[in-house]
């Protein structure tokens, strides 16, 4: 099975505190490198926890709040100070590419590698959930939060693989070479002289897709959990404790007892919170919280790798 | 004598490596804060080395390679969020209003506390030292420097303190309390009946006005050790070694020997080098190269507070 993980590269929500640092995750996808929210310092981190940042194919900003793109224009620089050439492509509200043109245009430079832009603009007011990107690892979906601003969730999944040639059957039925990517591809074999070749024959089916969903900043929501039915493993924002609702409800944010809530409903595999308000030092409470209604729940805590198993479906 | 200090929060050239951050310093003037260049991470060196963000009464950016910024407008969202609602000036080029107020607009909201500009766009085009911000405490004026892009070197002078006054003295004569304001601010006293007070036969001359020159980014100038003339610290860049003499020219930068040879010129007391190359793991030989032209040089290492000494005369 291939390398499927997400780490943590900052879990704090606006304020950074506690020692720890503003939003930004990196999935590993068979080792190439996806960026999910940006916060200040997330290169630092990226240099801390030995991640190289030139795997990083595609960066995905959920919102224009700082605390989640702060860290992009001086990643974006070093990239190319590094001698990046490869182009990178950024998914994200398109008023981020006026606030990236703006400071490039003072700095007089210009980057040595091109951005491709995909934009999120439209995820909100169409109410739905929409393919945004796709490359031979994975396929990303955008759909709505629920924010002071426009907000988006991803859910990441793997591109489904090929299925397994089985060398042993393939050698006992005579295949020949140039026959094994029909059948890795799921295709049957018909030869001119009317053999057959039936790929369930000689392979494996391919992996189960597994499915990464990352929710932030969000109130809870019904859709959320529709939206990341099924997934494996969930990210979801859970900034107060349940007896800070208000506040939360005020500042369109989620407590860890309705991000367990929204897991739960989604019966994904395992959920992961994060972006802790600055007031909590201490995470415990947040954690037990939220396992009043999802048991399976972790922090997600900076420099922690999760890996993206594929839920138990035996219960 | 007041306290008058730099603390280095970041040292780096625009990669940050080696641990190191990207510029970054603290004036403490009098227990007032003075911020000068905010690179990426700079709130975040803040905290780490317990300086209070909201006694920052200015903050002063030198141009606007993101190396240099970068962390400005998380700085102003933490400030924000934690409650501040006293003015705050920046001065810097006004391209950067442009930048803040983009950003400010995308994240839909607006600070707590008013911004006073200053702009520095005509320090290059007049090609000379013209004074930019004053208050009770200091007094700077900002400089043409030779980057890529206009940049500005700055001066930090302390502002003349008042006359000390000798109480033993004022009551030697019989001088009346109200008396005593005018005399600290050097000034004699008549009285109706015609009696008069010399304020030098009742206080000590003011302590003499330190000055604290930052000089970066930069190439090597004649200019400069006019304009930061007889500081008793220099801050001055020097990215590279000697050896990388050719490669400071076509960046704009100066080698670590050229900013010892410009302090000597200066004659000012100490210098300061920074803005070290991420190729240098090991600062000595910068060190070394530049104390080849000016002994009292010292590497601006993160977290280590200078104290603005006044220059010795005597020699």
């Amino acid at each position: 099975m291939q390398k499927f993980s997400v780490t943590i590269l900052g879990s704090n929500s606006a304020l950074p505190a506690n020692g720890r640092n503003p939003t930004s995750q990196l999935l590993n996808v068979n080792n190439q490198y996806y960026l999910i929210d940006c916060g200040e310092g997330t290169q630092m981190q990226l240099r801390r926890y030995r991640l190289k940042m030139q795997r990083i194919s595609a960066i995905f900003i959920s919102h224009l709040h700082g605390d989640h793109y702060f860290g992009l224009l001086g990643l974006l620089n070093s990239l190319h100070l590094l001698g990046r050439t490869a182009p990178i492509t950024i998914i994200c509200p398109s008023m981020l590419k006026q606030i990236i043109d703006i400071q490039m245009n003072a700095a007089g430079g210009k980057l040595q590698f091109p951005i491709e832009y995909k934009f999120t603009d439209d995820v909100q007011k169409r109410n739905n959930k929409r393919p945004i990107y796709l490359d031979k690892h994975i396929e990303v979906e955008a759909f709505p939060l629920k924010h002071r601003i426009d907000c988006c969730g991803f859910t990441f999944k793997e591109v489904k693989g090929e299925y397994k040639y089985l060398p042993e059957k393939g050698s006992e039925i005579g295949i020949k070479i140039q026959e094994i990517p029909q059948v890795k591809k799921g295709k049957n074999v018909v030869r001119d002289d009317g053999t057959q070749i039936f790929f369930k024959d000689v392979t494996h089916p391919p992996d189960l897709q597994r499915t990464y969903a990352y929710c932030t900043d969000t109130r809870p929501l019904e859709s959320t959990s529709e939206y990341a039915r099924h997934a494996d493993v969930m990210y979801h924002e859970a900034t107060f404790l349940f007896i800070e609702a208000s506040r939360a409800k005020q500042t369109y944010h989620s407590t860890a007892l309705k991000a367990g809530e929204v897991a739960k409903n989604a019966k994904v595999g395992q959920l992961l919170i994060g972006h802790f308000s600055a007031r909590y030092d201490n995470l415990i409470p947040l954690l037990d919280e939220a396992k009043q209604e999802f048991e399976n729940t972790d922090l997600a805590i900076e420099g922690k790798e999760f890996e993206i198993n594929l839920k138990d479906t035996s219960y």
